[in-house]
C-alpha cells in the first residue's frame, strides 16, 4: 500500500513523466517537498481503531472484539458513474465514500476505516486531487471514518477511483439480503426516482437509520437501493427464494421524479431509476407496525408491500390489477 | 458492493450499451443466464473467515480474536503498470493479488480475504474477464485467500483494476517501517534488478518467509521492495529517523540485472529498478547472525549493510569509497 506509486511503474512511461513534468500537474507534486502523501496524511484524521495508518505497507486496525468485520468496495469511473463537468472533484470524492457508506448501512453496520485507490489523468492538477480528497474527508469526519490507506497513480486514462470501506456489525449482527420471510412487510426509507437531478451526488447514506432499525427491530433482510427499487427488490427475492407484491400507491415518489417530464411516469422513475441509496428491508407485520407507530428517527419510512411464497414479483395498481414488476423497473405496457 | 454495477450508471451511457450489445462483449454476459457474478461466485472458494461473501452489500468476516487486522490496497493501470500485450489477463490478475500479498508480507501478516474492483474496457470479452479472475484465484488458492467481494464495471477507458487485501497479524505482531535501530543489520531476501524482464509479473510474494522471520526473530522494521531497493530503504530510514551504510559487494544482483546491457551497471539496476517484491528488514546483529546461521526457509537471505545514527544513506564501494545513495537509486557518477 503506497499513496503514490509513480516510481513503481515497470514500463518506460514513468521515465518521460519524470523527465518532463509539466508545470502545475500532479507529476510535479511528487517532486516537491510539499508532497501529496504528506498532505493526505495531515488531512486524514486518525481514529481509535487505526494503530498504523497511511505511510506503511498496510494499515493495522484494532477492531472491537465480539463484532464481525464488514468490508465493501465500490468503484466510480469517469464517463460511466459521473461526468466532469458537471460533477466536481469534491462531489466525486463525496459520492465515492457515500456509496460505500450506503453498503455498510445496508448490513446495519458501523463504518470505521476507508482505503482509496485513484487513477489520475496525466493532466490532473494538484488542486483537483485535493478537492477529491477533501470531498472524501469531509464526509468521513461526519461519520467518524478514518482514511487509513490508499494508492494514488497517474496514467493516460480518465479518472478511475475505488474505495474500500471496513466496518463492524452492530445490534443483532449483519442484516443480509437472504432472510426475507413469507408474510414480511416490505418497507423503505425516503423516496425514489429522479436521482439524475443531483440526488446521486448529494444523497445522505442511511447509516444512522440502519443502525437504529437493527437495534430496535428484528429485521429479516435489508439492501440499499442502488440499482433501482425494482432491481434491488429482485436481489432480495432471489437471495431469499420468495416473491413479493408491491402496492403502486404506497411507493414513495421523490419530488425530482414527480417533476420529471418524459415518456415515463413518475412511478416508473421511482421503480427504475436507481442511485436513490435508500434502505429496502423486510420484517414481520408485528415489528413493521411497531416501527410505523414509533419510528426511531425522523427519516420517513413506508410500507410498500409484502413477501409472498410464490416466486414472482408483482405490482398491484391503484385499481387492483396485478402486473409483473420486471427486474429492470416497470416498463410502460409491461 | 456489487460485482456488476452496469445498471447503476447514472449517465445516459448505460442506455445505448443496454440497447446495442455487441456480440461476445462483456455487456452481453450481463444479460445471459450464465451471468458473470455467478461464475465468479462459483470460482471464489470460501474461507473459514468469510461468513457472507460475494452477493451481498458487504462481506462479513469473522476475524480471529487477539490478532489485529491488516488492510492494504494496490491499483494496477493499463499502460502504466502493465502493457497488454505482452501481459495477459491472467498475468495481470496474478500480479494484482501478488503485489498486495507482498504488502501484507511486509507487515509479517497472514492474508485472509481479497476484494477486487475492475473497470473493463467496453470491448472486453467474456474470456478476458475469466482469465483475469482465474489469475487472481489460482494465486488466492495457493495462499488460502478468499475472494470475498468486488465491483465490476464497464467503461470507455483502459483496464483499471484495484485489489484490497485483508489479513491478520502473526508472530510478534505487525512489523512496521519505523522501528529500525542504530546498529541494526540491514538484510534482504532474494536478489534485485531487471524486473522488467518478466520478474514483475511472475514474482513470488514472500508471505511465508516474512511470517517465519517474525515467528523466530525479533525484527525491528520491514518493507517490501516495490519502488526499488534504494527508494524503499529510504522509506525505512525516513520513518525510523536513522541512516544506513550499504556495502556494494553484498547487494544480491539478479541474473536478469547481470545480463542487462545498457548504460547502467548491474548494481545500478539492482539498486534502482523496483518491482522486485523482496523483503528488506532490520534486526539486531545478534538476531541477524542467528538468522544467517539457521535460516528458517530456503529463500536466500543476505546482510547488505547496517543502520547508523547520522541520517544519511551511503553506499560503500568495493574499494571502500563512500558515496551518497540517492532516493531514486544509484545514478552513475553521483
Amino acid at each position: 500500500m503506497c499513496f503514490v506509486r509513480l516510481l513503481a511503474a515497470p514500463t518506460e512511461s514513468r521515465i518521460p513523466s519524470r523527465q518532463t513534468p509539466s508545470r502545475g500537474c500532479i507529476v510535479d507534486a511528487i517532486h516537491t517537498e510539499f508532497s501529496l502523501i504528506e498532505w493526505i496524511r495531515r488531512q486524514a484524521r486518525g481514529s481509535t481503531c487505526v494503530d498504523t495508518g497511511i505511510g506503511d505497507d498496510a494499515a493495522v486496525l484494532r477492531l472491537p472484539e465480539g463484532a464481525q468485520t464488514l468490508v465493501t468496495v465500490d468503484m466510480l469511473l469517469e464517463g460511466t458513474h459521473f461526468q466532469m463537468p458537471p460533477a466536481t472533484g469534491g462531489e466525486v470524492g463525496r459520492k465515492l465514500l457515500a456509496v460505500n457508506l450506503s453498503d455498510i448501512a445496508a448490513m446495519a453496520g458501523r463504518p470505521l476505516a476507508a482505503f482509496v485507490s485513484v487513477g489520475l489523468p496525466r493532466d490532473a492538477h494538484r488542486e483537483f486531487v485535493e478537492e477529491l480528497h477533501t470531498g472524501i474527508l469531509e464526509l468521513a469526519r461526519r461519520y467518524d471514518v478514518a482514511l487509513a490507506g490508499g494508492d494514488t497513480n497517474v496514467w493516460d486514462g480518465p479518472l478511475s477511483v475505488s474505495l474500500t470501506l471496513v466496518g463492524e456489525t452492530t445490534g443483532r449482527g449483519a442484516v443480509t439480503r437472504n432472510g426475507a420471510q413469507v408474510g414480511d412487510w416490505v418497507m423503505v426509507t425516503g423516496s425514489f426516482g429522479g436521482s439524475l437531478r443531483g440526488g446521486h451526488l448529494a444523497f445522505e447514506p442511511r447509516v444512522a437509520e440502519a443502525m437504529a432499525l437493527n437495534e430496535h427491530f428484528q429485521l429479516h433482510s435489508m439492501i440499499d437501493v442502488s440499482d433501482g427499487l425494482a432491481a434491488d427488490l429482485h436481489h432480495v427475492l432471489d437471495e431469499s427464494r420468495v416473491g413479493a407484491v408491491i402496492r403502486a400507491e404506497n411507493v414513495p415518489i421523490s419530488e425530482a421524479a414527480q417533476q420529471w417530464v418524459d415518456e415515463r411516469s413518475a412511478l416508473q422513475h421511482a421503480l427504475g431509476d436507481g442511485e436513490d441509496f435508500e434502505l429496502l428491508f423486510t420484517l414481520s407485520p408485528a415489528e413493521g407496525a411497531r416501527l410505523l407507530t414509533a419510528p426511531p428517527f425522523t427519516t420517513p419510512v413506508a410500507r410498500i408491500g409484502e413477501i409472498v411464497a410464490e416466486r414472482t414479483c408483482l405490482l398491484r395498481s391503484v385499481d387492483g390489477v396485478l402486473v409483473a414488476l420486471p427486474r429492470l423497473g416497470w416498463e410502460h405496457g409491461a
